[in-house]
């Protein structure tokens, strides 16, 4: 506990859950937070009494704190498209449906969708996403930073590739690193340091050696990080085995090439073989498994197995016409649940086992902050790492009787229980009314708006 | 539409789902409630120019009308049990957690479980239950009774098998029916009409073939229900094939003894080989498909198969130490997402056209109403069946955009949107307030009672 004797804000008589390294939880805990910082982590009577003069101090009554969760893959420029592409084939949803859309965006659509799909973030207790890839960063940094929240943001860049929309298939492999140059160069490290700038390829076959050997190139100079889908359906290997020579799919050929670094993350990462996970193991590739997407576009990545190997995998929701709920909570859910039953396929029953609930709270906490390069600052809860933090309210109809705390937040809790968001030491949501933006404003809100414009 | 002059209730403007046999949606409707009953469907200005006087009118202002739903297994007994038994291997499950917690349940404690589940339920929309067997029906139906929810209520009853805890081992097959009987004597029919009684089966290991035997025969006698777990795991049909001289398990033998029959409603059924298929085709047996509690414990029922067959296929949570969540909401969305992905293990990849949002949308009302003998009167929005209905106000950040209604309350609904509940023509939730029971009062509710009682 560090000795300071003032702070902004303390939150005490509280279900600590700090996911540090020792896993530690204090039943009678508090948290001190200090300008955008924890200041102190503590038993609640330690913490009072170290902090007297706190600006404000609040008794939470027996709720739970945790660390804000980190969803590493995170489509914002879909948010829009929730519902135009369910139940449809592979190739109807991308060429048919998601490419027409995101061609066809403005500017003005990708910060309305931005801004719709991070009140779901917030709403279901993330700090800090990851973009996956989308094509007006600025609009995606504009919605980021007045909401409140911390991110990795990325421009999806393709210098290669049949079928694309005609306006995405004219960029040069110059021009994809150079305009990403400029991203870093305009918004790198602003918002108060809560908005990152990471480098993007969309995948394997709209990359050219050269973007991915520059890519890596400049992402490591400028000591960023790589967002990048990989081998997420059987024909991306066999396409990859097959042009490329080589005896299985995208991650041998990544790793081939000195492609792969600790500094890139995979999203999906389904159609991995043995050797091809001790790839990722050795060069430190982190990983952002997407449960919900996985089981209706992709297949069943060996998660357990990448888990046992020591790669650090962490949790993300894909985009809305994936998923289509956008929410960290339900892809513990999820991932618990569906990790348990593909090992009927492995061993013949399910393994009720595998992929324990502590297994999966980090996942969505410090995992997903080492996926984002971040956990020297944010992923857990912990002096001197940044006041990023969720109340969660226990205590109704969803998560009663509380035998188990840690396995009711991974098995039990929803949306309905995540009252409160704090990021870089401020409220973005308090008792669940979003701080920074007035949902009944806009485009979204109004009932006679919708009921206007989207039923009739 | 009914050419009645007065109604207790004109629910107008709104996106009616009917689920009747034409898949009717009608996008400005409206549905009349007189008595328990619905008088009147159709377009709103049709149904208020029919009902001028109706006692009350609501303005529905564009949300979305749809049956309450059914779910088909739910172990009620088990709610205070949430927490107990998660991430251990299925024998610990069984013999060390949830055997030990059951047989030493108190009248009382069914009742408290059975308003913390039965408040569940509610809140996911669910206006009509199938219990799974537990032992204190009594409790369960004034629980059930209070909150104003249709179910039907069953005994576990169990004549025969190994390990069993002292205190259950003891029934003789003669109690097994008799309590049963005297159950249906005195609940039947009750709480105006919304409780039935069915008999109950835990499984196969536990039934001597005189039970299971009797059992069809009175339950046919009495026009009502049997509830029985069927095919839950591998090691379930290998004793029936080792012990029972047949070439496949538990559906096999079922059917080589005349068990299987239309009022039969088989839990799980996950282990079911093609001519077991038939066999359940061939019979009209239904089946309580619960995705969650399979992926933990069980494995992936071959629902597709089943429904090509013509199979009722509806959905059930389970029990809350098998799922955790209680929610259909949530097992619609878990449905649709693991049996497409289950289709890698058969085709190689997943299906993202299996179980589209129509098909499961069917699973949780009218399949459900079939699936419990009560489709003359309920899972559907349809001139004289039973007012049972849910109001789903879509306009929040978990449901927009709108652009298809039927995927987006299948994939993107939370309990949040669902507003407002009607059961028997009586709201039993409305604007999200429980109306026959005060969550603020009893053992769950004060945050003071649980962090003194539960946390310390």
């Amino acid at each position: 506990m560090a000795a300071a004797s003032s702070a902004d804000v303390v939150l005490h008589n509280a279900f600590v859950v700090t996911m540090d390294s020792a896993d530690a939880v204090l039943r009678d805990g508090a948290v001190a937070v200090m300008g955008d910082r924890i200041a102190a982590v503590g038993p609640s009577a330690d913490v009072l009494a170290a902090f007297p003069r706190a600006a404000q101090t609040l008794d939470l009554a027996g709720r739970i704190l945790i660390p804000g969760f980190v969803n590493t893959h995170v489509h914002t420029s879909q948010q829009l498209a929730r519902g135009i592409a369910d139940d449809v084939d592979l190739m109807t949803w991308l060429h048919g449906r998601i490419w027409p859309y995101e061609s066809h965006m403005t500017e003005e659509d990708s910060y309305a969708s931005t801004l719709l799909c991070c009140i779901e973030l917030i709403r279901s207790g993330v700090t800090c996403f990851a973009e996956a890839g989308g094509q007006y960063v600025s609009e995606m940094a504009r919605a980021v930073e007045l909401l409140g929240l911390r991110a990795c943001l990325t421009k999806s860049t393709m210098d290669c590739g049949d079928g694309l929309p005609p306006n995405w298939s004219s960029c040069s492999t110059d021009d994809c690193i150079q305009s990403q140059k400029d991203l870093y160069a305009k918004h790198h490290n602003t918002a108060d340091g809560r908005i990152r700038i990471w480098f993007g390829l969309r995948q394997i076959m709209n990359a050219t050696d050269r973007l991915l050997l520059e890519t890596r190139d400049v992402a490591q100079e400028l000591n960023t990080g790589i967002h990048m889908h990989i081998a997420e359906i059987p024909h991306e290997n066999q396409l990859v085995m097959r042009t490329k020579g080589i005896d299985h799919g995208t991650v041998t050929y990544l790793e081939k090439i000195d492609f792969l670094r600790s500094n890139l993350l995979a999203a999906h990462s389904v159609w991995l073989n043995e050797p091809e996970i001790n790839h990722f193991s050795k060069a430190g590739v982190k990983v952002s498994h997407c449960p919900a997407s996985a089981m209706r576009l992709l297949g069943f990545a060996p998660i357990r197995e990448m888990l046992d190997s020591g790669v650090c995998v962490s949790l993300g929701t894909d985009g809305a016409p994936s998923n289509n709920r956008m929410s960290i909570v339900d892809e513990m859910y999820l991932a618990s649940l569906i990790n348990k039953g593909r090992e009927v396929y492995i061993g013949g029953t399910t393994n009720p086992t595998a992929l324990p609930s502590e297994t999966v709270l980090k996942m969505a906490t410090i995992n997903g902050a080492k996926a984002v390069l971040w956990d020297d600052e944010i992923g857990s809860l912990e002096v001197g790492k940044k006041a990023d933090l969720v109340v969660v309210n226990p205590f109704k109809w969803s998560m009663l009787p509380l035998h188990d705390t840690i396995a009711n937040i991974v098995y039990c809790m929803r949306t309905e229980n995540i009252e409160s968001v704090m990021c870089n030491g401020k409220w973005i949501m308090k008792d669940q009314k979003i701080m920074n933006f007035s949902e009944t404003d806009g485009p979204f809100s109004s009932e006679k708006t919708l009921s206007d414009t989207i039923l009739r």
